[in-house]
């Protein structure tokens, strides 16, 4: 009656409707898969054209993807390290990670190096005068919302005229969404990863800020009365009544809760409702004690309840927490930092943590909310593909089929992005898994060599923002990280081992 | 750079880890699914294989499900009404139904025909002689429960004395899962179909208890302080608390909960985490209102929190009240109930609603709970399977690939199951979707005549309980409903018609 062992890496699928009830056909044949006399269409290396060839198979080698220029094969560094033991040293230090979210705090407190008049944003290093117009727009409000300004023109002028430090929140332990805006009042979570231990030489601990929601919101670029009342109203409501909970709950374990999302139809990035309802499971009881008004309670309910990326910008730092113990291990050729800020994209490599290799923010293919088109987008912007790098996010999207209901694509191509991601990655998590695949780990650690090899590209799944100041989200979508970057890093690696 | 649409019915399978590092390759192709050459091998109707020859395919015909004892083709009842548009009318009727959870009462004031001294239990009809253990477990608990006896003891003898009067959940419309008992002071949701209005000849509303939670549980057939400590504080606490909450969130649908969950990994019979963190997300601010303590708030969030199957009796009344505007359709051959007792295993069909159709209750394949076997187990028990019927539970498991960790089986299996039970329903769901079958509705309406042509007899997932009474859960796993019961149905809706 059950299926035995044998069967357990088939997925049949459904033929059309009518077929079926016509015939009355228990399953699905393979030839039937596709309708048609089956051949095999090799994609990629042509060694597997012939091991195909050798079985009997009729096979079309189609060789779409030459390596990107520069490519070399690069085993060991000048010194002698294996590179492929370095990089499993990475991913066994990220996949064993166990962020916890620890507290809060506000931003100038809390986050080291934060600088008066500084203000945070997603992506490698930026100028006012190169700044996109939604990372302008977030900068104004935030401004306004410090207080430094009394107008956001105003806002605009001191930025224009340097009165403001702008810096990377990968700087800073810290990632945002979309523009990734962090000024000294906000409110942050703290995320610790207790794997790490405190004599640990990389840092362990990271920081995120609550997040607003859809829309017009101050990370898609938008501000006014609108975004300025929520984020006080956050500042002022949603923060201490949320540390109060965290202080009953003690640390809540965010590896926990991404394991199980994972399995609830959530990949963390784009898609958070699993997420966030656990996190609101674990939260409820705790916003019931004597501290917190039951007004406060109930207004903080409502708002995480009301907002299904809730848990996005906590996913974003608990991944940040897991990846950064493997910067700096010698002759690591992993990715450990991928993100945007509208106007680059740049990638940080374990083994050089400190340099960013950039390109230009590649455009998004998108779905659009009402009354906008591809031509009100800003290319790719946001930290937020710290969960790409991290091996969730894009990279789980077959857990999370019903995203493509909101960044577009088919259910298919959720579950073949996964598949392709592991033809570049090192390793494979542990503890973060997807059932349809059997339970195989998530594809984690993208290796530049392999991307270099292979020409495939971390593919991201990702939020749009109106390329204008002060509009908001615009849609959602799907986008692959430009290949300059990677050839850039792998131009700089094998220059360091020659 | 992404999948055009012409391969959105094409699901792609990873290869073992160390092929895909060596070779590089992007995507497995269909040879390599299998490993070896490939052959059709076709499982049924013998025309298939033709239409698989006449493609150039080998095909291997594999006849090792032919139709049931009895099977003869039948179009149109005896009055002329053509079966199919019967089957139709009832489909519609079933995927249109819109439960909404009305509301909380008490079962002897709410239920109707709940006389006194009278204890409903899960199943068809049975009487105290013929009970299995752990629901005679299960009455002895709910008649010291109810203060009709002092013991245990003293309660067997009196259900043996004929002192108790027992009559299914089915005919008062009720579901209870397992054991199924419902006893006169036991709280109950009300569940409304919105869909049916008040003017239809069908009854519309519905009952459930509220779920206990796994392991030592009435509902399983354990009994004792612990068990039934438990009962009074749902009686006390829990019921009125959720009932004040309800009147204060209004309504909730129950089929978009449904409907979201089955995109988040439930399949809402054995895995309701999902289903069960968007109630709390539904219900949690309503607890903070005035007539309610924190105590009681606390208490009962964190009693729904415990227990993520929480959902699991919502859900059976929302399917059961989708179920019913269906009974009573002419010449309709639609199953809208399937229950077991832990002795009988029975059917009702919708063209004659008032007759089980009954065969011994069959044996579950499972997954024990630490120190249990199969010798432990009571065969299949309770009103569960309504979500089967329903087109939800062992019928969506596409949608919820990670519940074979409870029940047991692969991730396949999970995928193979809803795609099989399309060979014996007549239509599909539109509310409920699987994301992984790119969005296709579940199976829905069970037709006796095509259980009957094909062979292939309903899936279902189940609990499983301690044989003997006082026990309690011994495991979970899966069943297929017993053919017999589908062979009388057929031969009474032959003689009928001829």
């Amino acid at each position: 009656m059950f299926q035995d062992e044998q069967e357990k890496n088939t997925i049949t699928i459904p033929k059309s409707k009518t077929q079926n009830e016509k015939q009355g056909v228990n399953f699905m044949t393979i030839q039937d898969l596709f309708g048609q006399p089956l051949r095999a269409v090799n994609i990629g290396l042509e060694g597997f054209a012939e091991s195909l060839k050798s079985q009997g198979a009729e096979v079309l080698h189609v060789d779409w993807r030459p390596p990107l220029a520069g490519y070399v094969e690069l085993t060991h560094t000048k010194d002698g390290v294996d590179i492929d033991l370095a990089n499993v040293e990475a991913v066994n230090r990220i996949r064993s990670g166990r962020p916890m979210l620890a507290g809060m705090g506000i931003a100038r407190e809390v986050i080291p190096g934060f600088d008066e008049r500084m203000i945070l944003h997603a992506g490698p290093p930026i100028t006012w005068e190169r700044m996109c117009g939604p990372q302008r727009g977030a900068v104004m409000g935030a401004v306004v919302y410090e207080g430094w300004a009394e107008s956001y023109e105003q806002a605009a002028e001191m930025a224009a005229a340097g009165e403001i430090t702008f810096d990377p929140c990968h700087h800073h332990h810290t990632v945002g969404p979309m523009a990734g805006i962090v000024s000294p009042s906000m409110p942050v979570f703290i995320v610790e990863n207790a794997t790490a231990g405190a004599d640990s030489e990389h840092p362990t601990v990271t920081y995120g800020t609550q997040n607003e929601g859809l829309g017009r919101v101050l990370r898609y670029g938008a501000y006014g009365d609108d975004v300025l009342k929520r984020l006080k109203w956050m500042e002022e409501t949603l923060y201490p009544t949320l540390k109060a909970a965290l202080q009953e709950t003690g640390p809540i374990d965010l590896r926990s809760i991404i394991a199980q999302a994972l399995h609830m139809g959530d990949e963390v990035h784009n898609r958070n409702r699993a997420a966030t309802s656990l996190f609101i499971r674990q939260i409820a009881p705790a916003l019931l004690q004597r501290r917190i008004t039951k007004q406060s309670a109930e207004e903080v309910l409502r708002f995480i309840d009301s907002n299904d990326h809730f848990f996005l910008n906590l996913s974003m730092a608990a991944i940040k927490a897991m990846l950064e113990p493997a910067e700096g291990i010698e002759g690591c050729t992993l990715v450990t930092v991928m993100a945007r800020n509208g106007t680059d994209f740049g990638i940080r490599v374990a083994g050089m943590p400190d340099r960013w290799f950039t390109a230009p923010a590649p455009v998004v293919e998108g779905l659009w909310l009402p009354g906008y088109t591809a031509a009100d987008a800003n290319p790719d912007i946001g930290d937020s593909s710290i969960t790409e790098t991290g091996g969730v996010g894009g990279f789980a999207m077959a857990a999370a089929p019903a995203i493509v209901r909101f960044v577009g694509g088919t259910s298919s191509l959720a579950l073949q992005v996964t598949q392709e991601m592991y033809q570049i990655t090192a390793g494979e998590h542990e503890q973060f898994t997807v059932p349809v695949l059997n339970f195989r780990g998530t594809p984690l650690g993208i290796d530049v060599r392999k991307v270099m090899q292979t020409g495939i590209l971390p593919f991201i799944n990702t939020g749009i923002a109106h390329k204008e100041p002060g509009v908001g989200m615009v849609g959602a979508g799907l986008v692959r990280a430009p290949k300059q970057c990677f050839e850039e890093a792998f131009k700089q690696i094998t220059q360091m081992n020659e």
